[in-house]
């Protein structure tokens, strides 16, 4: 199966290459914007990745990157290294839209932190990415800039929230992306789009500037093409020493979670082809039962649209009209959750946090599919799976969302693709090692593709 | 002004006194326990304190309690002393009714922590005290088991949910009882029936055995005739060293609340002739604003309906018909409390925690009313003050409930009383500072009686 997606400069590239070429001179900052630029003038017209470009902040930050080290300064291994902002994040001077038209032409006046620590650390702000309306949906095509594409596939979704930043490192236009991930916003698209996305442990990166959706689930997290450049990113943006930690990812207890209905509607609604493909990257796992996930995801819901129904409810009042209709709709039901369902739901979040955790005292890595259904058509709001009509919305969420409610570091890494459609595999860890995490998912991922 | 009330046993007795008497041989557990059962049965036939008296019980563990003396086994100040418990709370072996026909004849088979540590301290529990309705309520005339009655005129209100145990010792059957305050429970009736009533800080005294209200703002408290021994009981609930940590309360900064809304829907109601005589016990205090009462009572109703009905929803799905139906419709109004309200509530209150820190910051002791109105007639739902129409609930509830939502202890002391109705003032304190608060609250009621 040979992927058809567009490479732009970045493809097959990881932010170690690109650092060593810089080294060595045969690179510049410049250049890498240069080509960054290039890639996304030839290959975002249909892809829509992008919302906002800044050629001009980029090529100057740029400059001034390489005037640092030449004068002998090194940020670290970010330095120079274009990189790519949700656009749910605020970033100063730069429009920062959430997708909506509420925010058109919104500049913020400062960064988020974590776009702070960022430039901090001498990565570079090409532009910033498509996302679902105020990150409200895990489809990536409602947006007041339109839908982001698939680059495997561009009648096909990305996935979402964090469409543009997947389909941006997808397509080779940058090496890094910063999405947010409130119930698999970063691991959904990175699933759908064939490259790795990490969400770190709830409160790992601060949440300050980045637009709340749901506010004890919401979480920062990075896209790459590996897991290792998914670490280096984290580093930065959660304030931690630049080099990893040692971590032994050589014999690790993995538990394959068989989850019982994904879907809602149906015990088996995960598609046998998707399970199929990612169980195989884990023949020595040991089968664990994961019951109640509809059950889950229920719970999911209800934490997910009060918190999110907080925040929008006075602009539902006062401009109804500048919704798009279907992310309307679901913030009307949003408001119609009784606080007694919110306060059960956090209840029963507490209850799976002590359950999350007993797994895993017995397993290092909990392992099970990121998303249940190969990218669905741009646009659909059903999807067939196993011959049931299930919402689209519930298809992707239902294995990510979990982890959410856990809070617990959560991955998800290529593991092949299916009619040209790449599938995730997502891995879960305890708090702490997030290092022997993202090196097992390295390791499975060179594995997958020798 | 004389009160009328019935003086019992342990009318102007403190456990001191009681401790006291029981070292030099003049009084044995024995003899206390009979003296609680005679002062019960000669005053509460009307009072409808208790709900449950155990005589067997209490005699028999007052035999013990002598027994270990005679031993030289001392387990502290409430080593033989009466203790009376809502009827809330677990008692193993002793019918726990929640005032509720859903519970009727329930006789649970262990202790509520907080009943435990009562016991090991050598506390007898003669019996348990007359609740509110699952303590949903702060009138205490709404209970399977009628309504208590107040000491100081049996056709008043004594307050609620904690009833019958302010009932309890202001009549001086006990010397001390336990009750819970999830919105002003243990302070509203001791207010109205003139006894000290304190509500420690939340999560001091656990919560396991206790039937919820409202978790996030359910306390354990007491109520005595002294602050001094509610003192002595905290220290016991809360698994403290029983002698108390000296603390100065003689040059303490004191604040002066004035609220711009305690009853919803004017700024002025509070009874002025309650306001007037509370704030005459603090001459010396500097008057502070505190704005958006009215407000923090919607907060406190938004949390606490939500978490209400969530320990309800099933009961009143399954058997509507067993709730007293003034208690019925509150929970059918609380169902439909939206989730966004709850979670907009939720920051509401980590707000004011923080204006409540900063207040606490430059004051030691908050002080304003207790409760906004004299005791009010049985069964009336609306009262009229100042020439306005409230509800009872709201002008019982609006100066104790801000204090549940910030988590700090507070306590009332007796004011005096106008017409023979007890007025109480109420004292706040940051969380840590409670011996000061209890040493203050004393000297207060010890220059107010002399």
């Amino acid at each position: 199966m040979t992927s058809v997606r567009p490479r732009g400069f970045f493809s097959g590239r990881t932010v170690a290459d690109l650092g060593r070429d810089m080294s060595a001179g045969v690179l510049s900052a410049a250049d890498l914007v240069d080509h960054a630029l290039d890639s996304i003038a030839s290959l975002d017209r249909p892809l829509n990745a992008f919302v906002t470009v800044d050629a001009e902040g980029a090529r100057l930050a740029a400059r001034q990157a390489d005037a640092e080290r030449v004068a002998g300064v090194y940020r670290g291994p970010l330095h120079g290294i274009p990189v790519a902002v949700k656009d749910i994040i605020e970033t100063a001077g730069m429009a920062t839209q959430m997708g909506s038209a509420h925010f058109a032409g919104h500049i913020p006046d400062r960064d988020a932190t974590c776009v702070r620590r960022l430039r901090e650390a001498g990565a570079i702000i090409v532009g910033k990415t498509t996302t679902q309306e105020f990150a409200y949906g895990p489809t990536g095509d409602r947006s007041h800039n339109g839908p982001s594409r698939n680059p495997h596939d561009t009648a096909r979704m990305t996935g979402g929230s964090s469409g543009g930043s997947a389909a941006a490192v997808a397509a080779g236009m940058v090496p890094l992306a910063v999405g947010t991930d409130t119930g698999g916003s970063v691991r959904i698209p990175a699933a759908l789009c064939g490259v790795v996305g990490f969400k770190p442990a709830y409160g790992a990166v601060p949440l300050d500037g980045v637009f709340p959706l749901a506010s004890s689930l919401d979480h920062v997290g990075v896209l790459a093409g590996t897991a290792e450049d998914c670490g280096v990113a984290y580093r930065v943006l959660a304030g931690l020493a630049p080099a990893p930690v040692a971590a032994d990812a050589s014999s690790l207890r993995v538990g394959w979670l068989v989850t019982d209905s994904p879907a809602l509607t149906d015990p088996a609604l995960t598609d046998p082809a998707v399970a199929s493909l990612v169980k195989a990257a884990f023949p020595d796992s040991e089968e664990i039962a994961l019951p109640g996930v509809a059950e889950l995801y229920r719970v999911y819901s209800a934490i997910q649209g009060s918190e999110a129904y907080a925040v929008h409810a006075d602009r539902v009042a006062q401009s109804p009209q500048l919704f798009d209709p279907v992310v309307l709709d679901r913030l009307h039901h949003a408001g119609e959750i009784p606080g007694w369902h919110y306060v059960r739901a956090v209840e029963a979040r507490a209850s799976f946090r002590r359950q999350a955790a007993a797994l895993l005292d017995r397993y290092d890595v909990l392992a099970l599919p990121a998303v249940a259904v190969l990218a669905p058509p741009v646009g659909d709001l059903d999807i067939d799976i196993d011959g049931s009509r299930v919402p689209v919305r519930d298809a992707l969420l239902t294995l990510t969302s979990p982890w959410n409610l856990a809070g617990l570091p959560a991955l998800s890494v290529p593991a092949g693709t299916i009619g040209g459609l790449p599938v995730g595999a997502q891995l879960v860890c305890a708090a702490g090692r997030e290092e022997m995490l993202l090196a097992y998912a390295d390791r499975l991922r060179a594995a997958m593709s020798g």
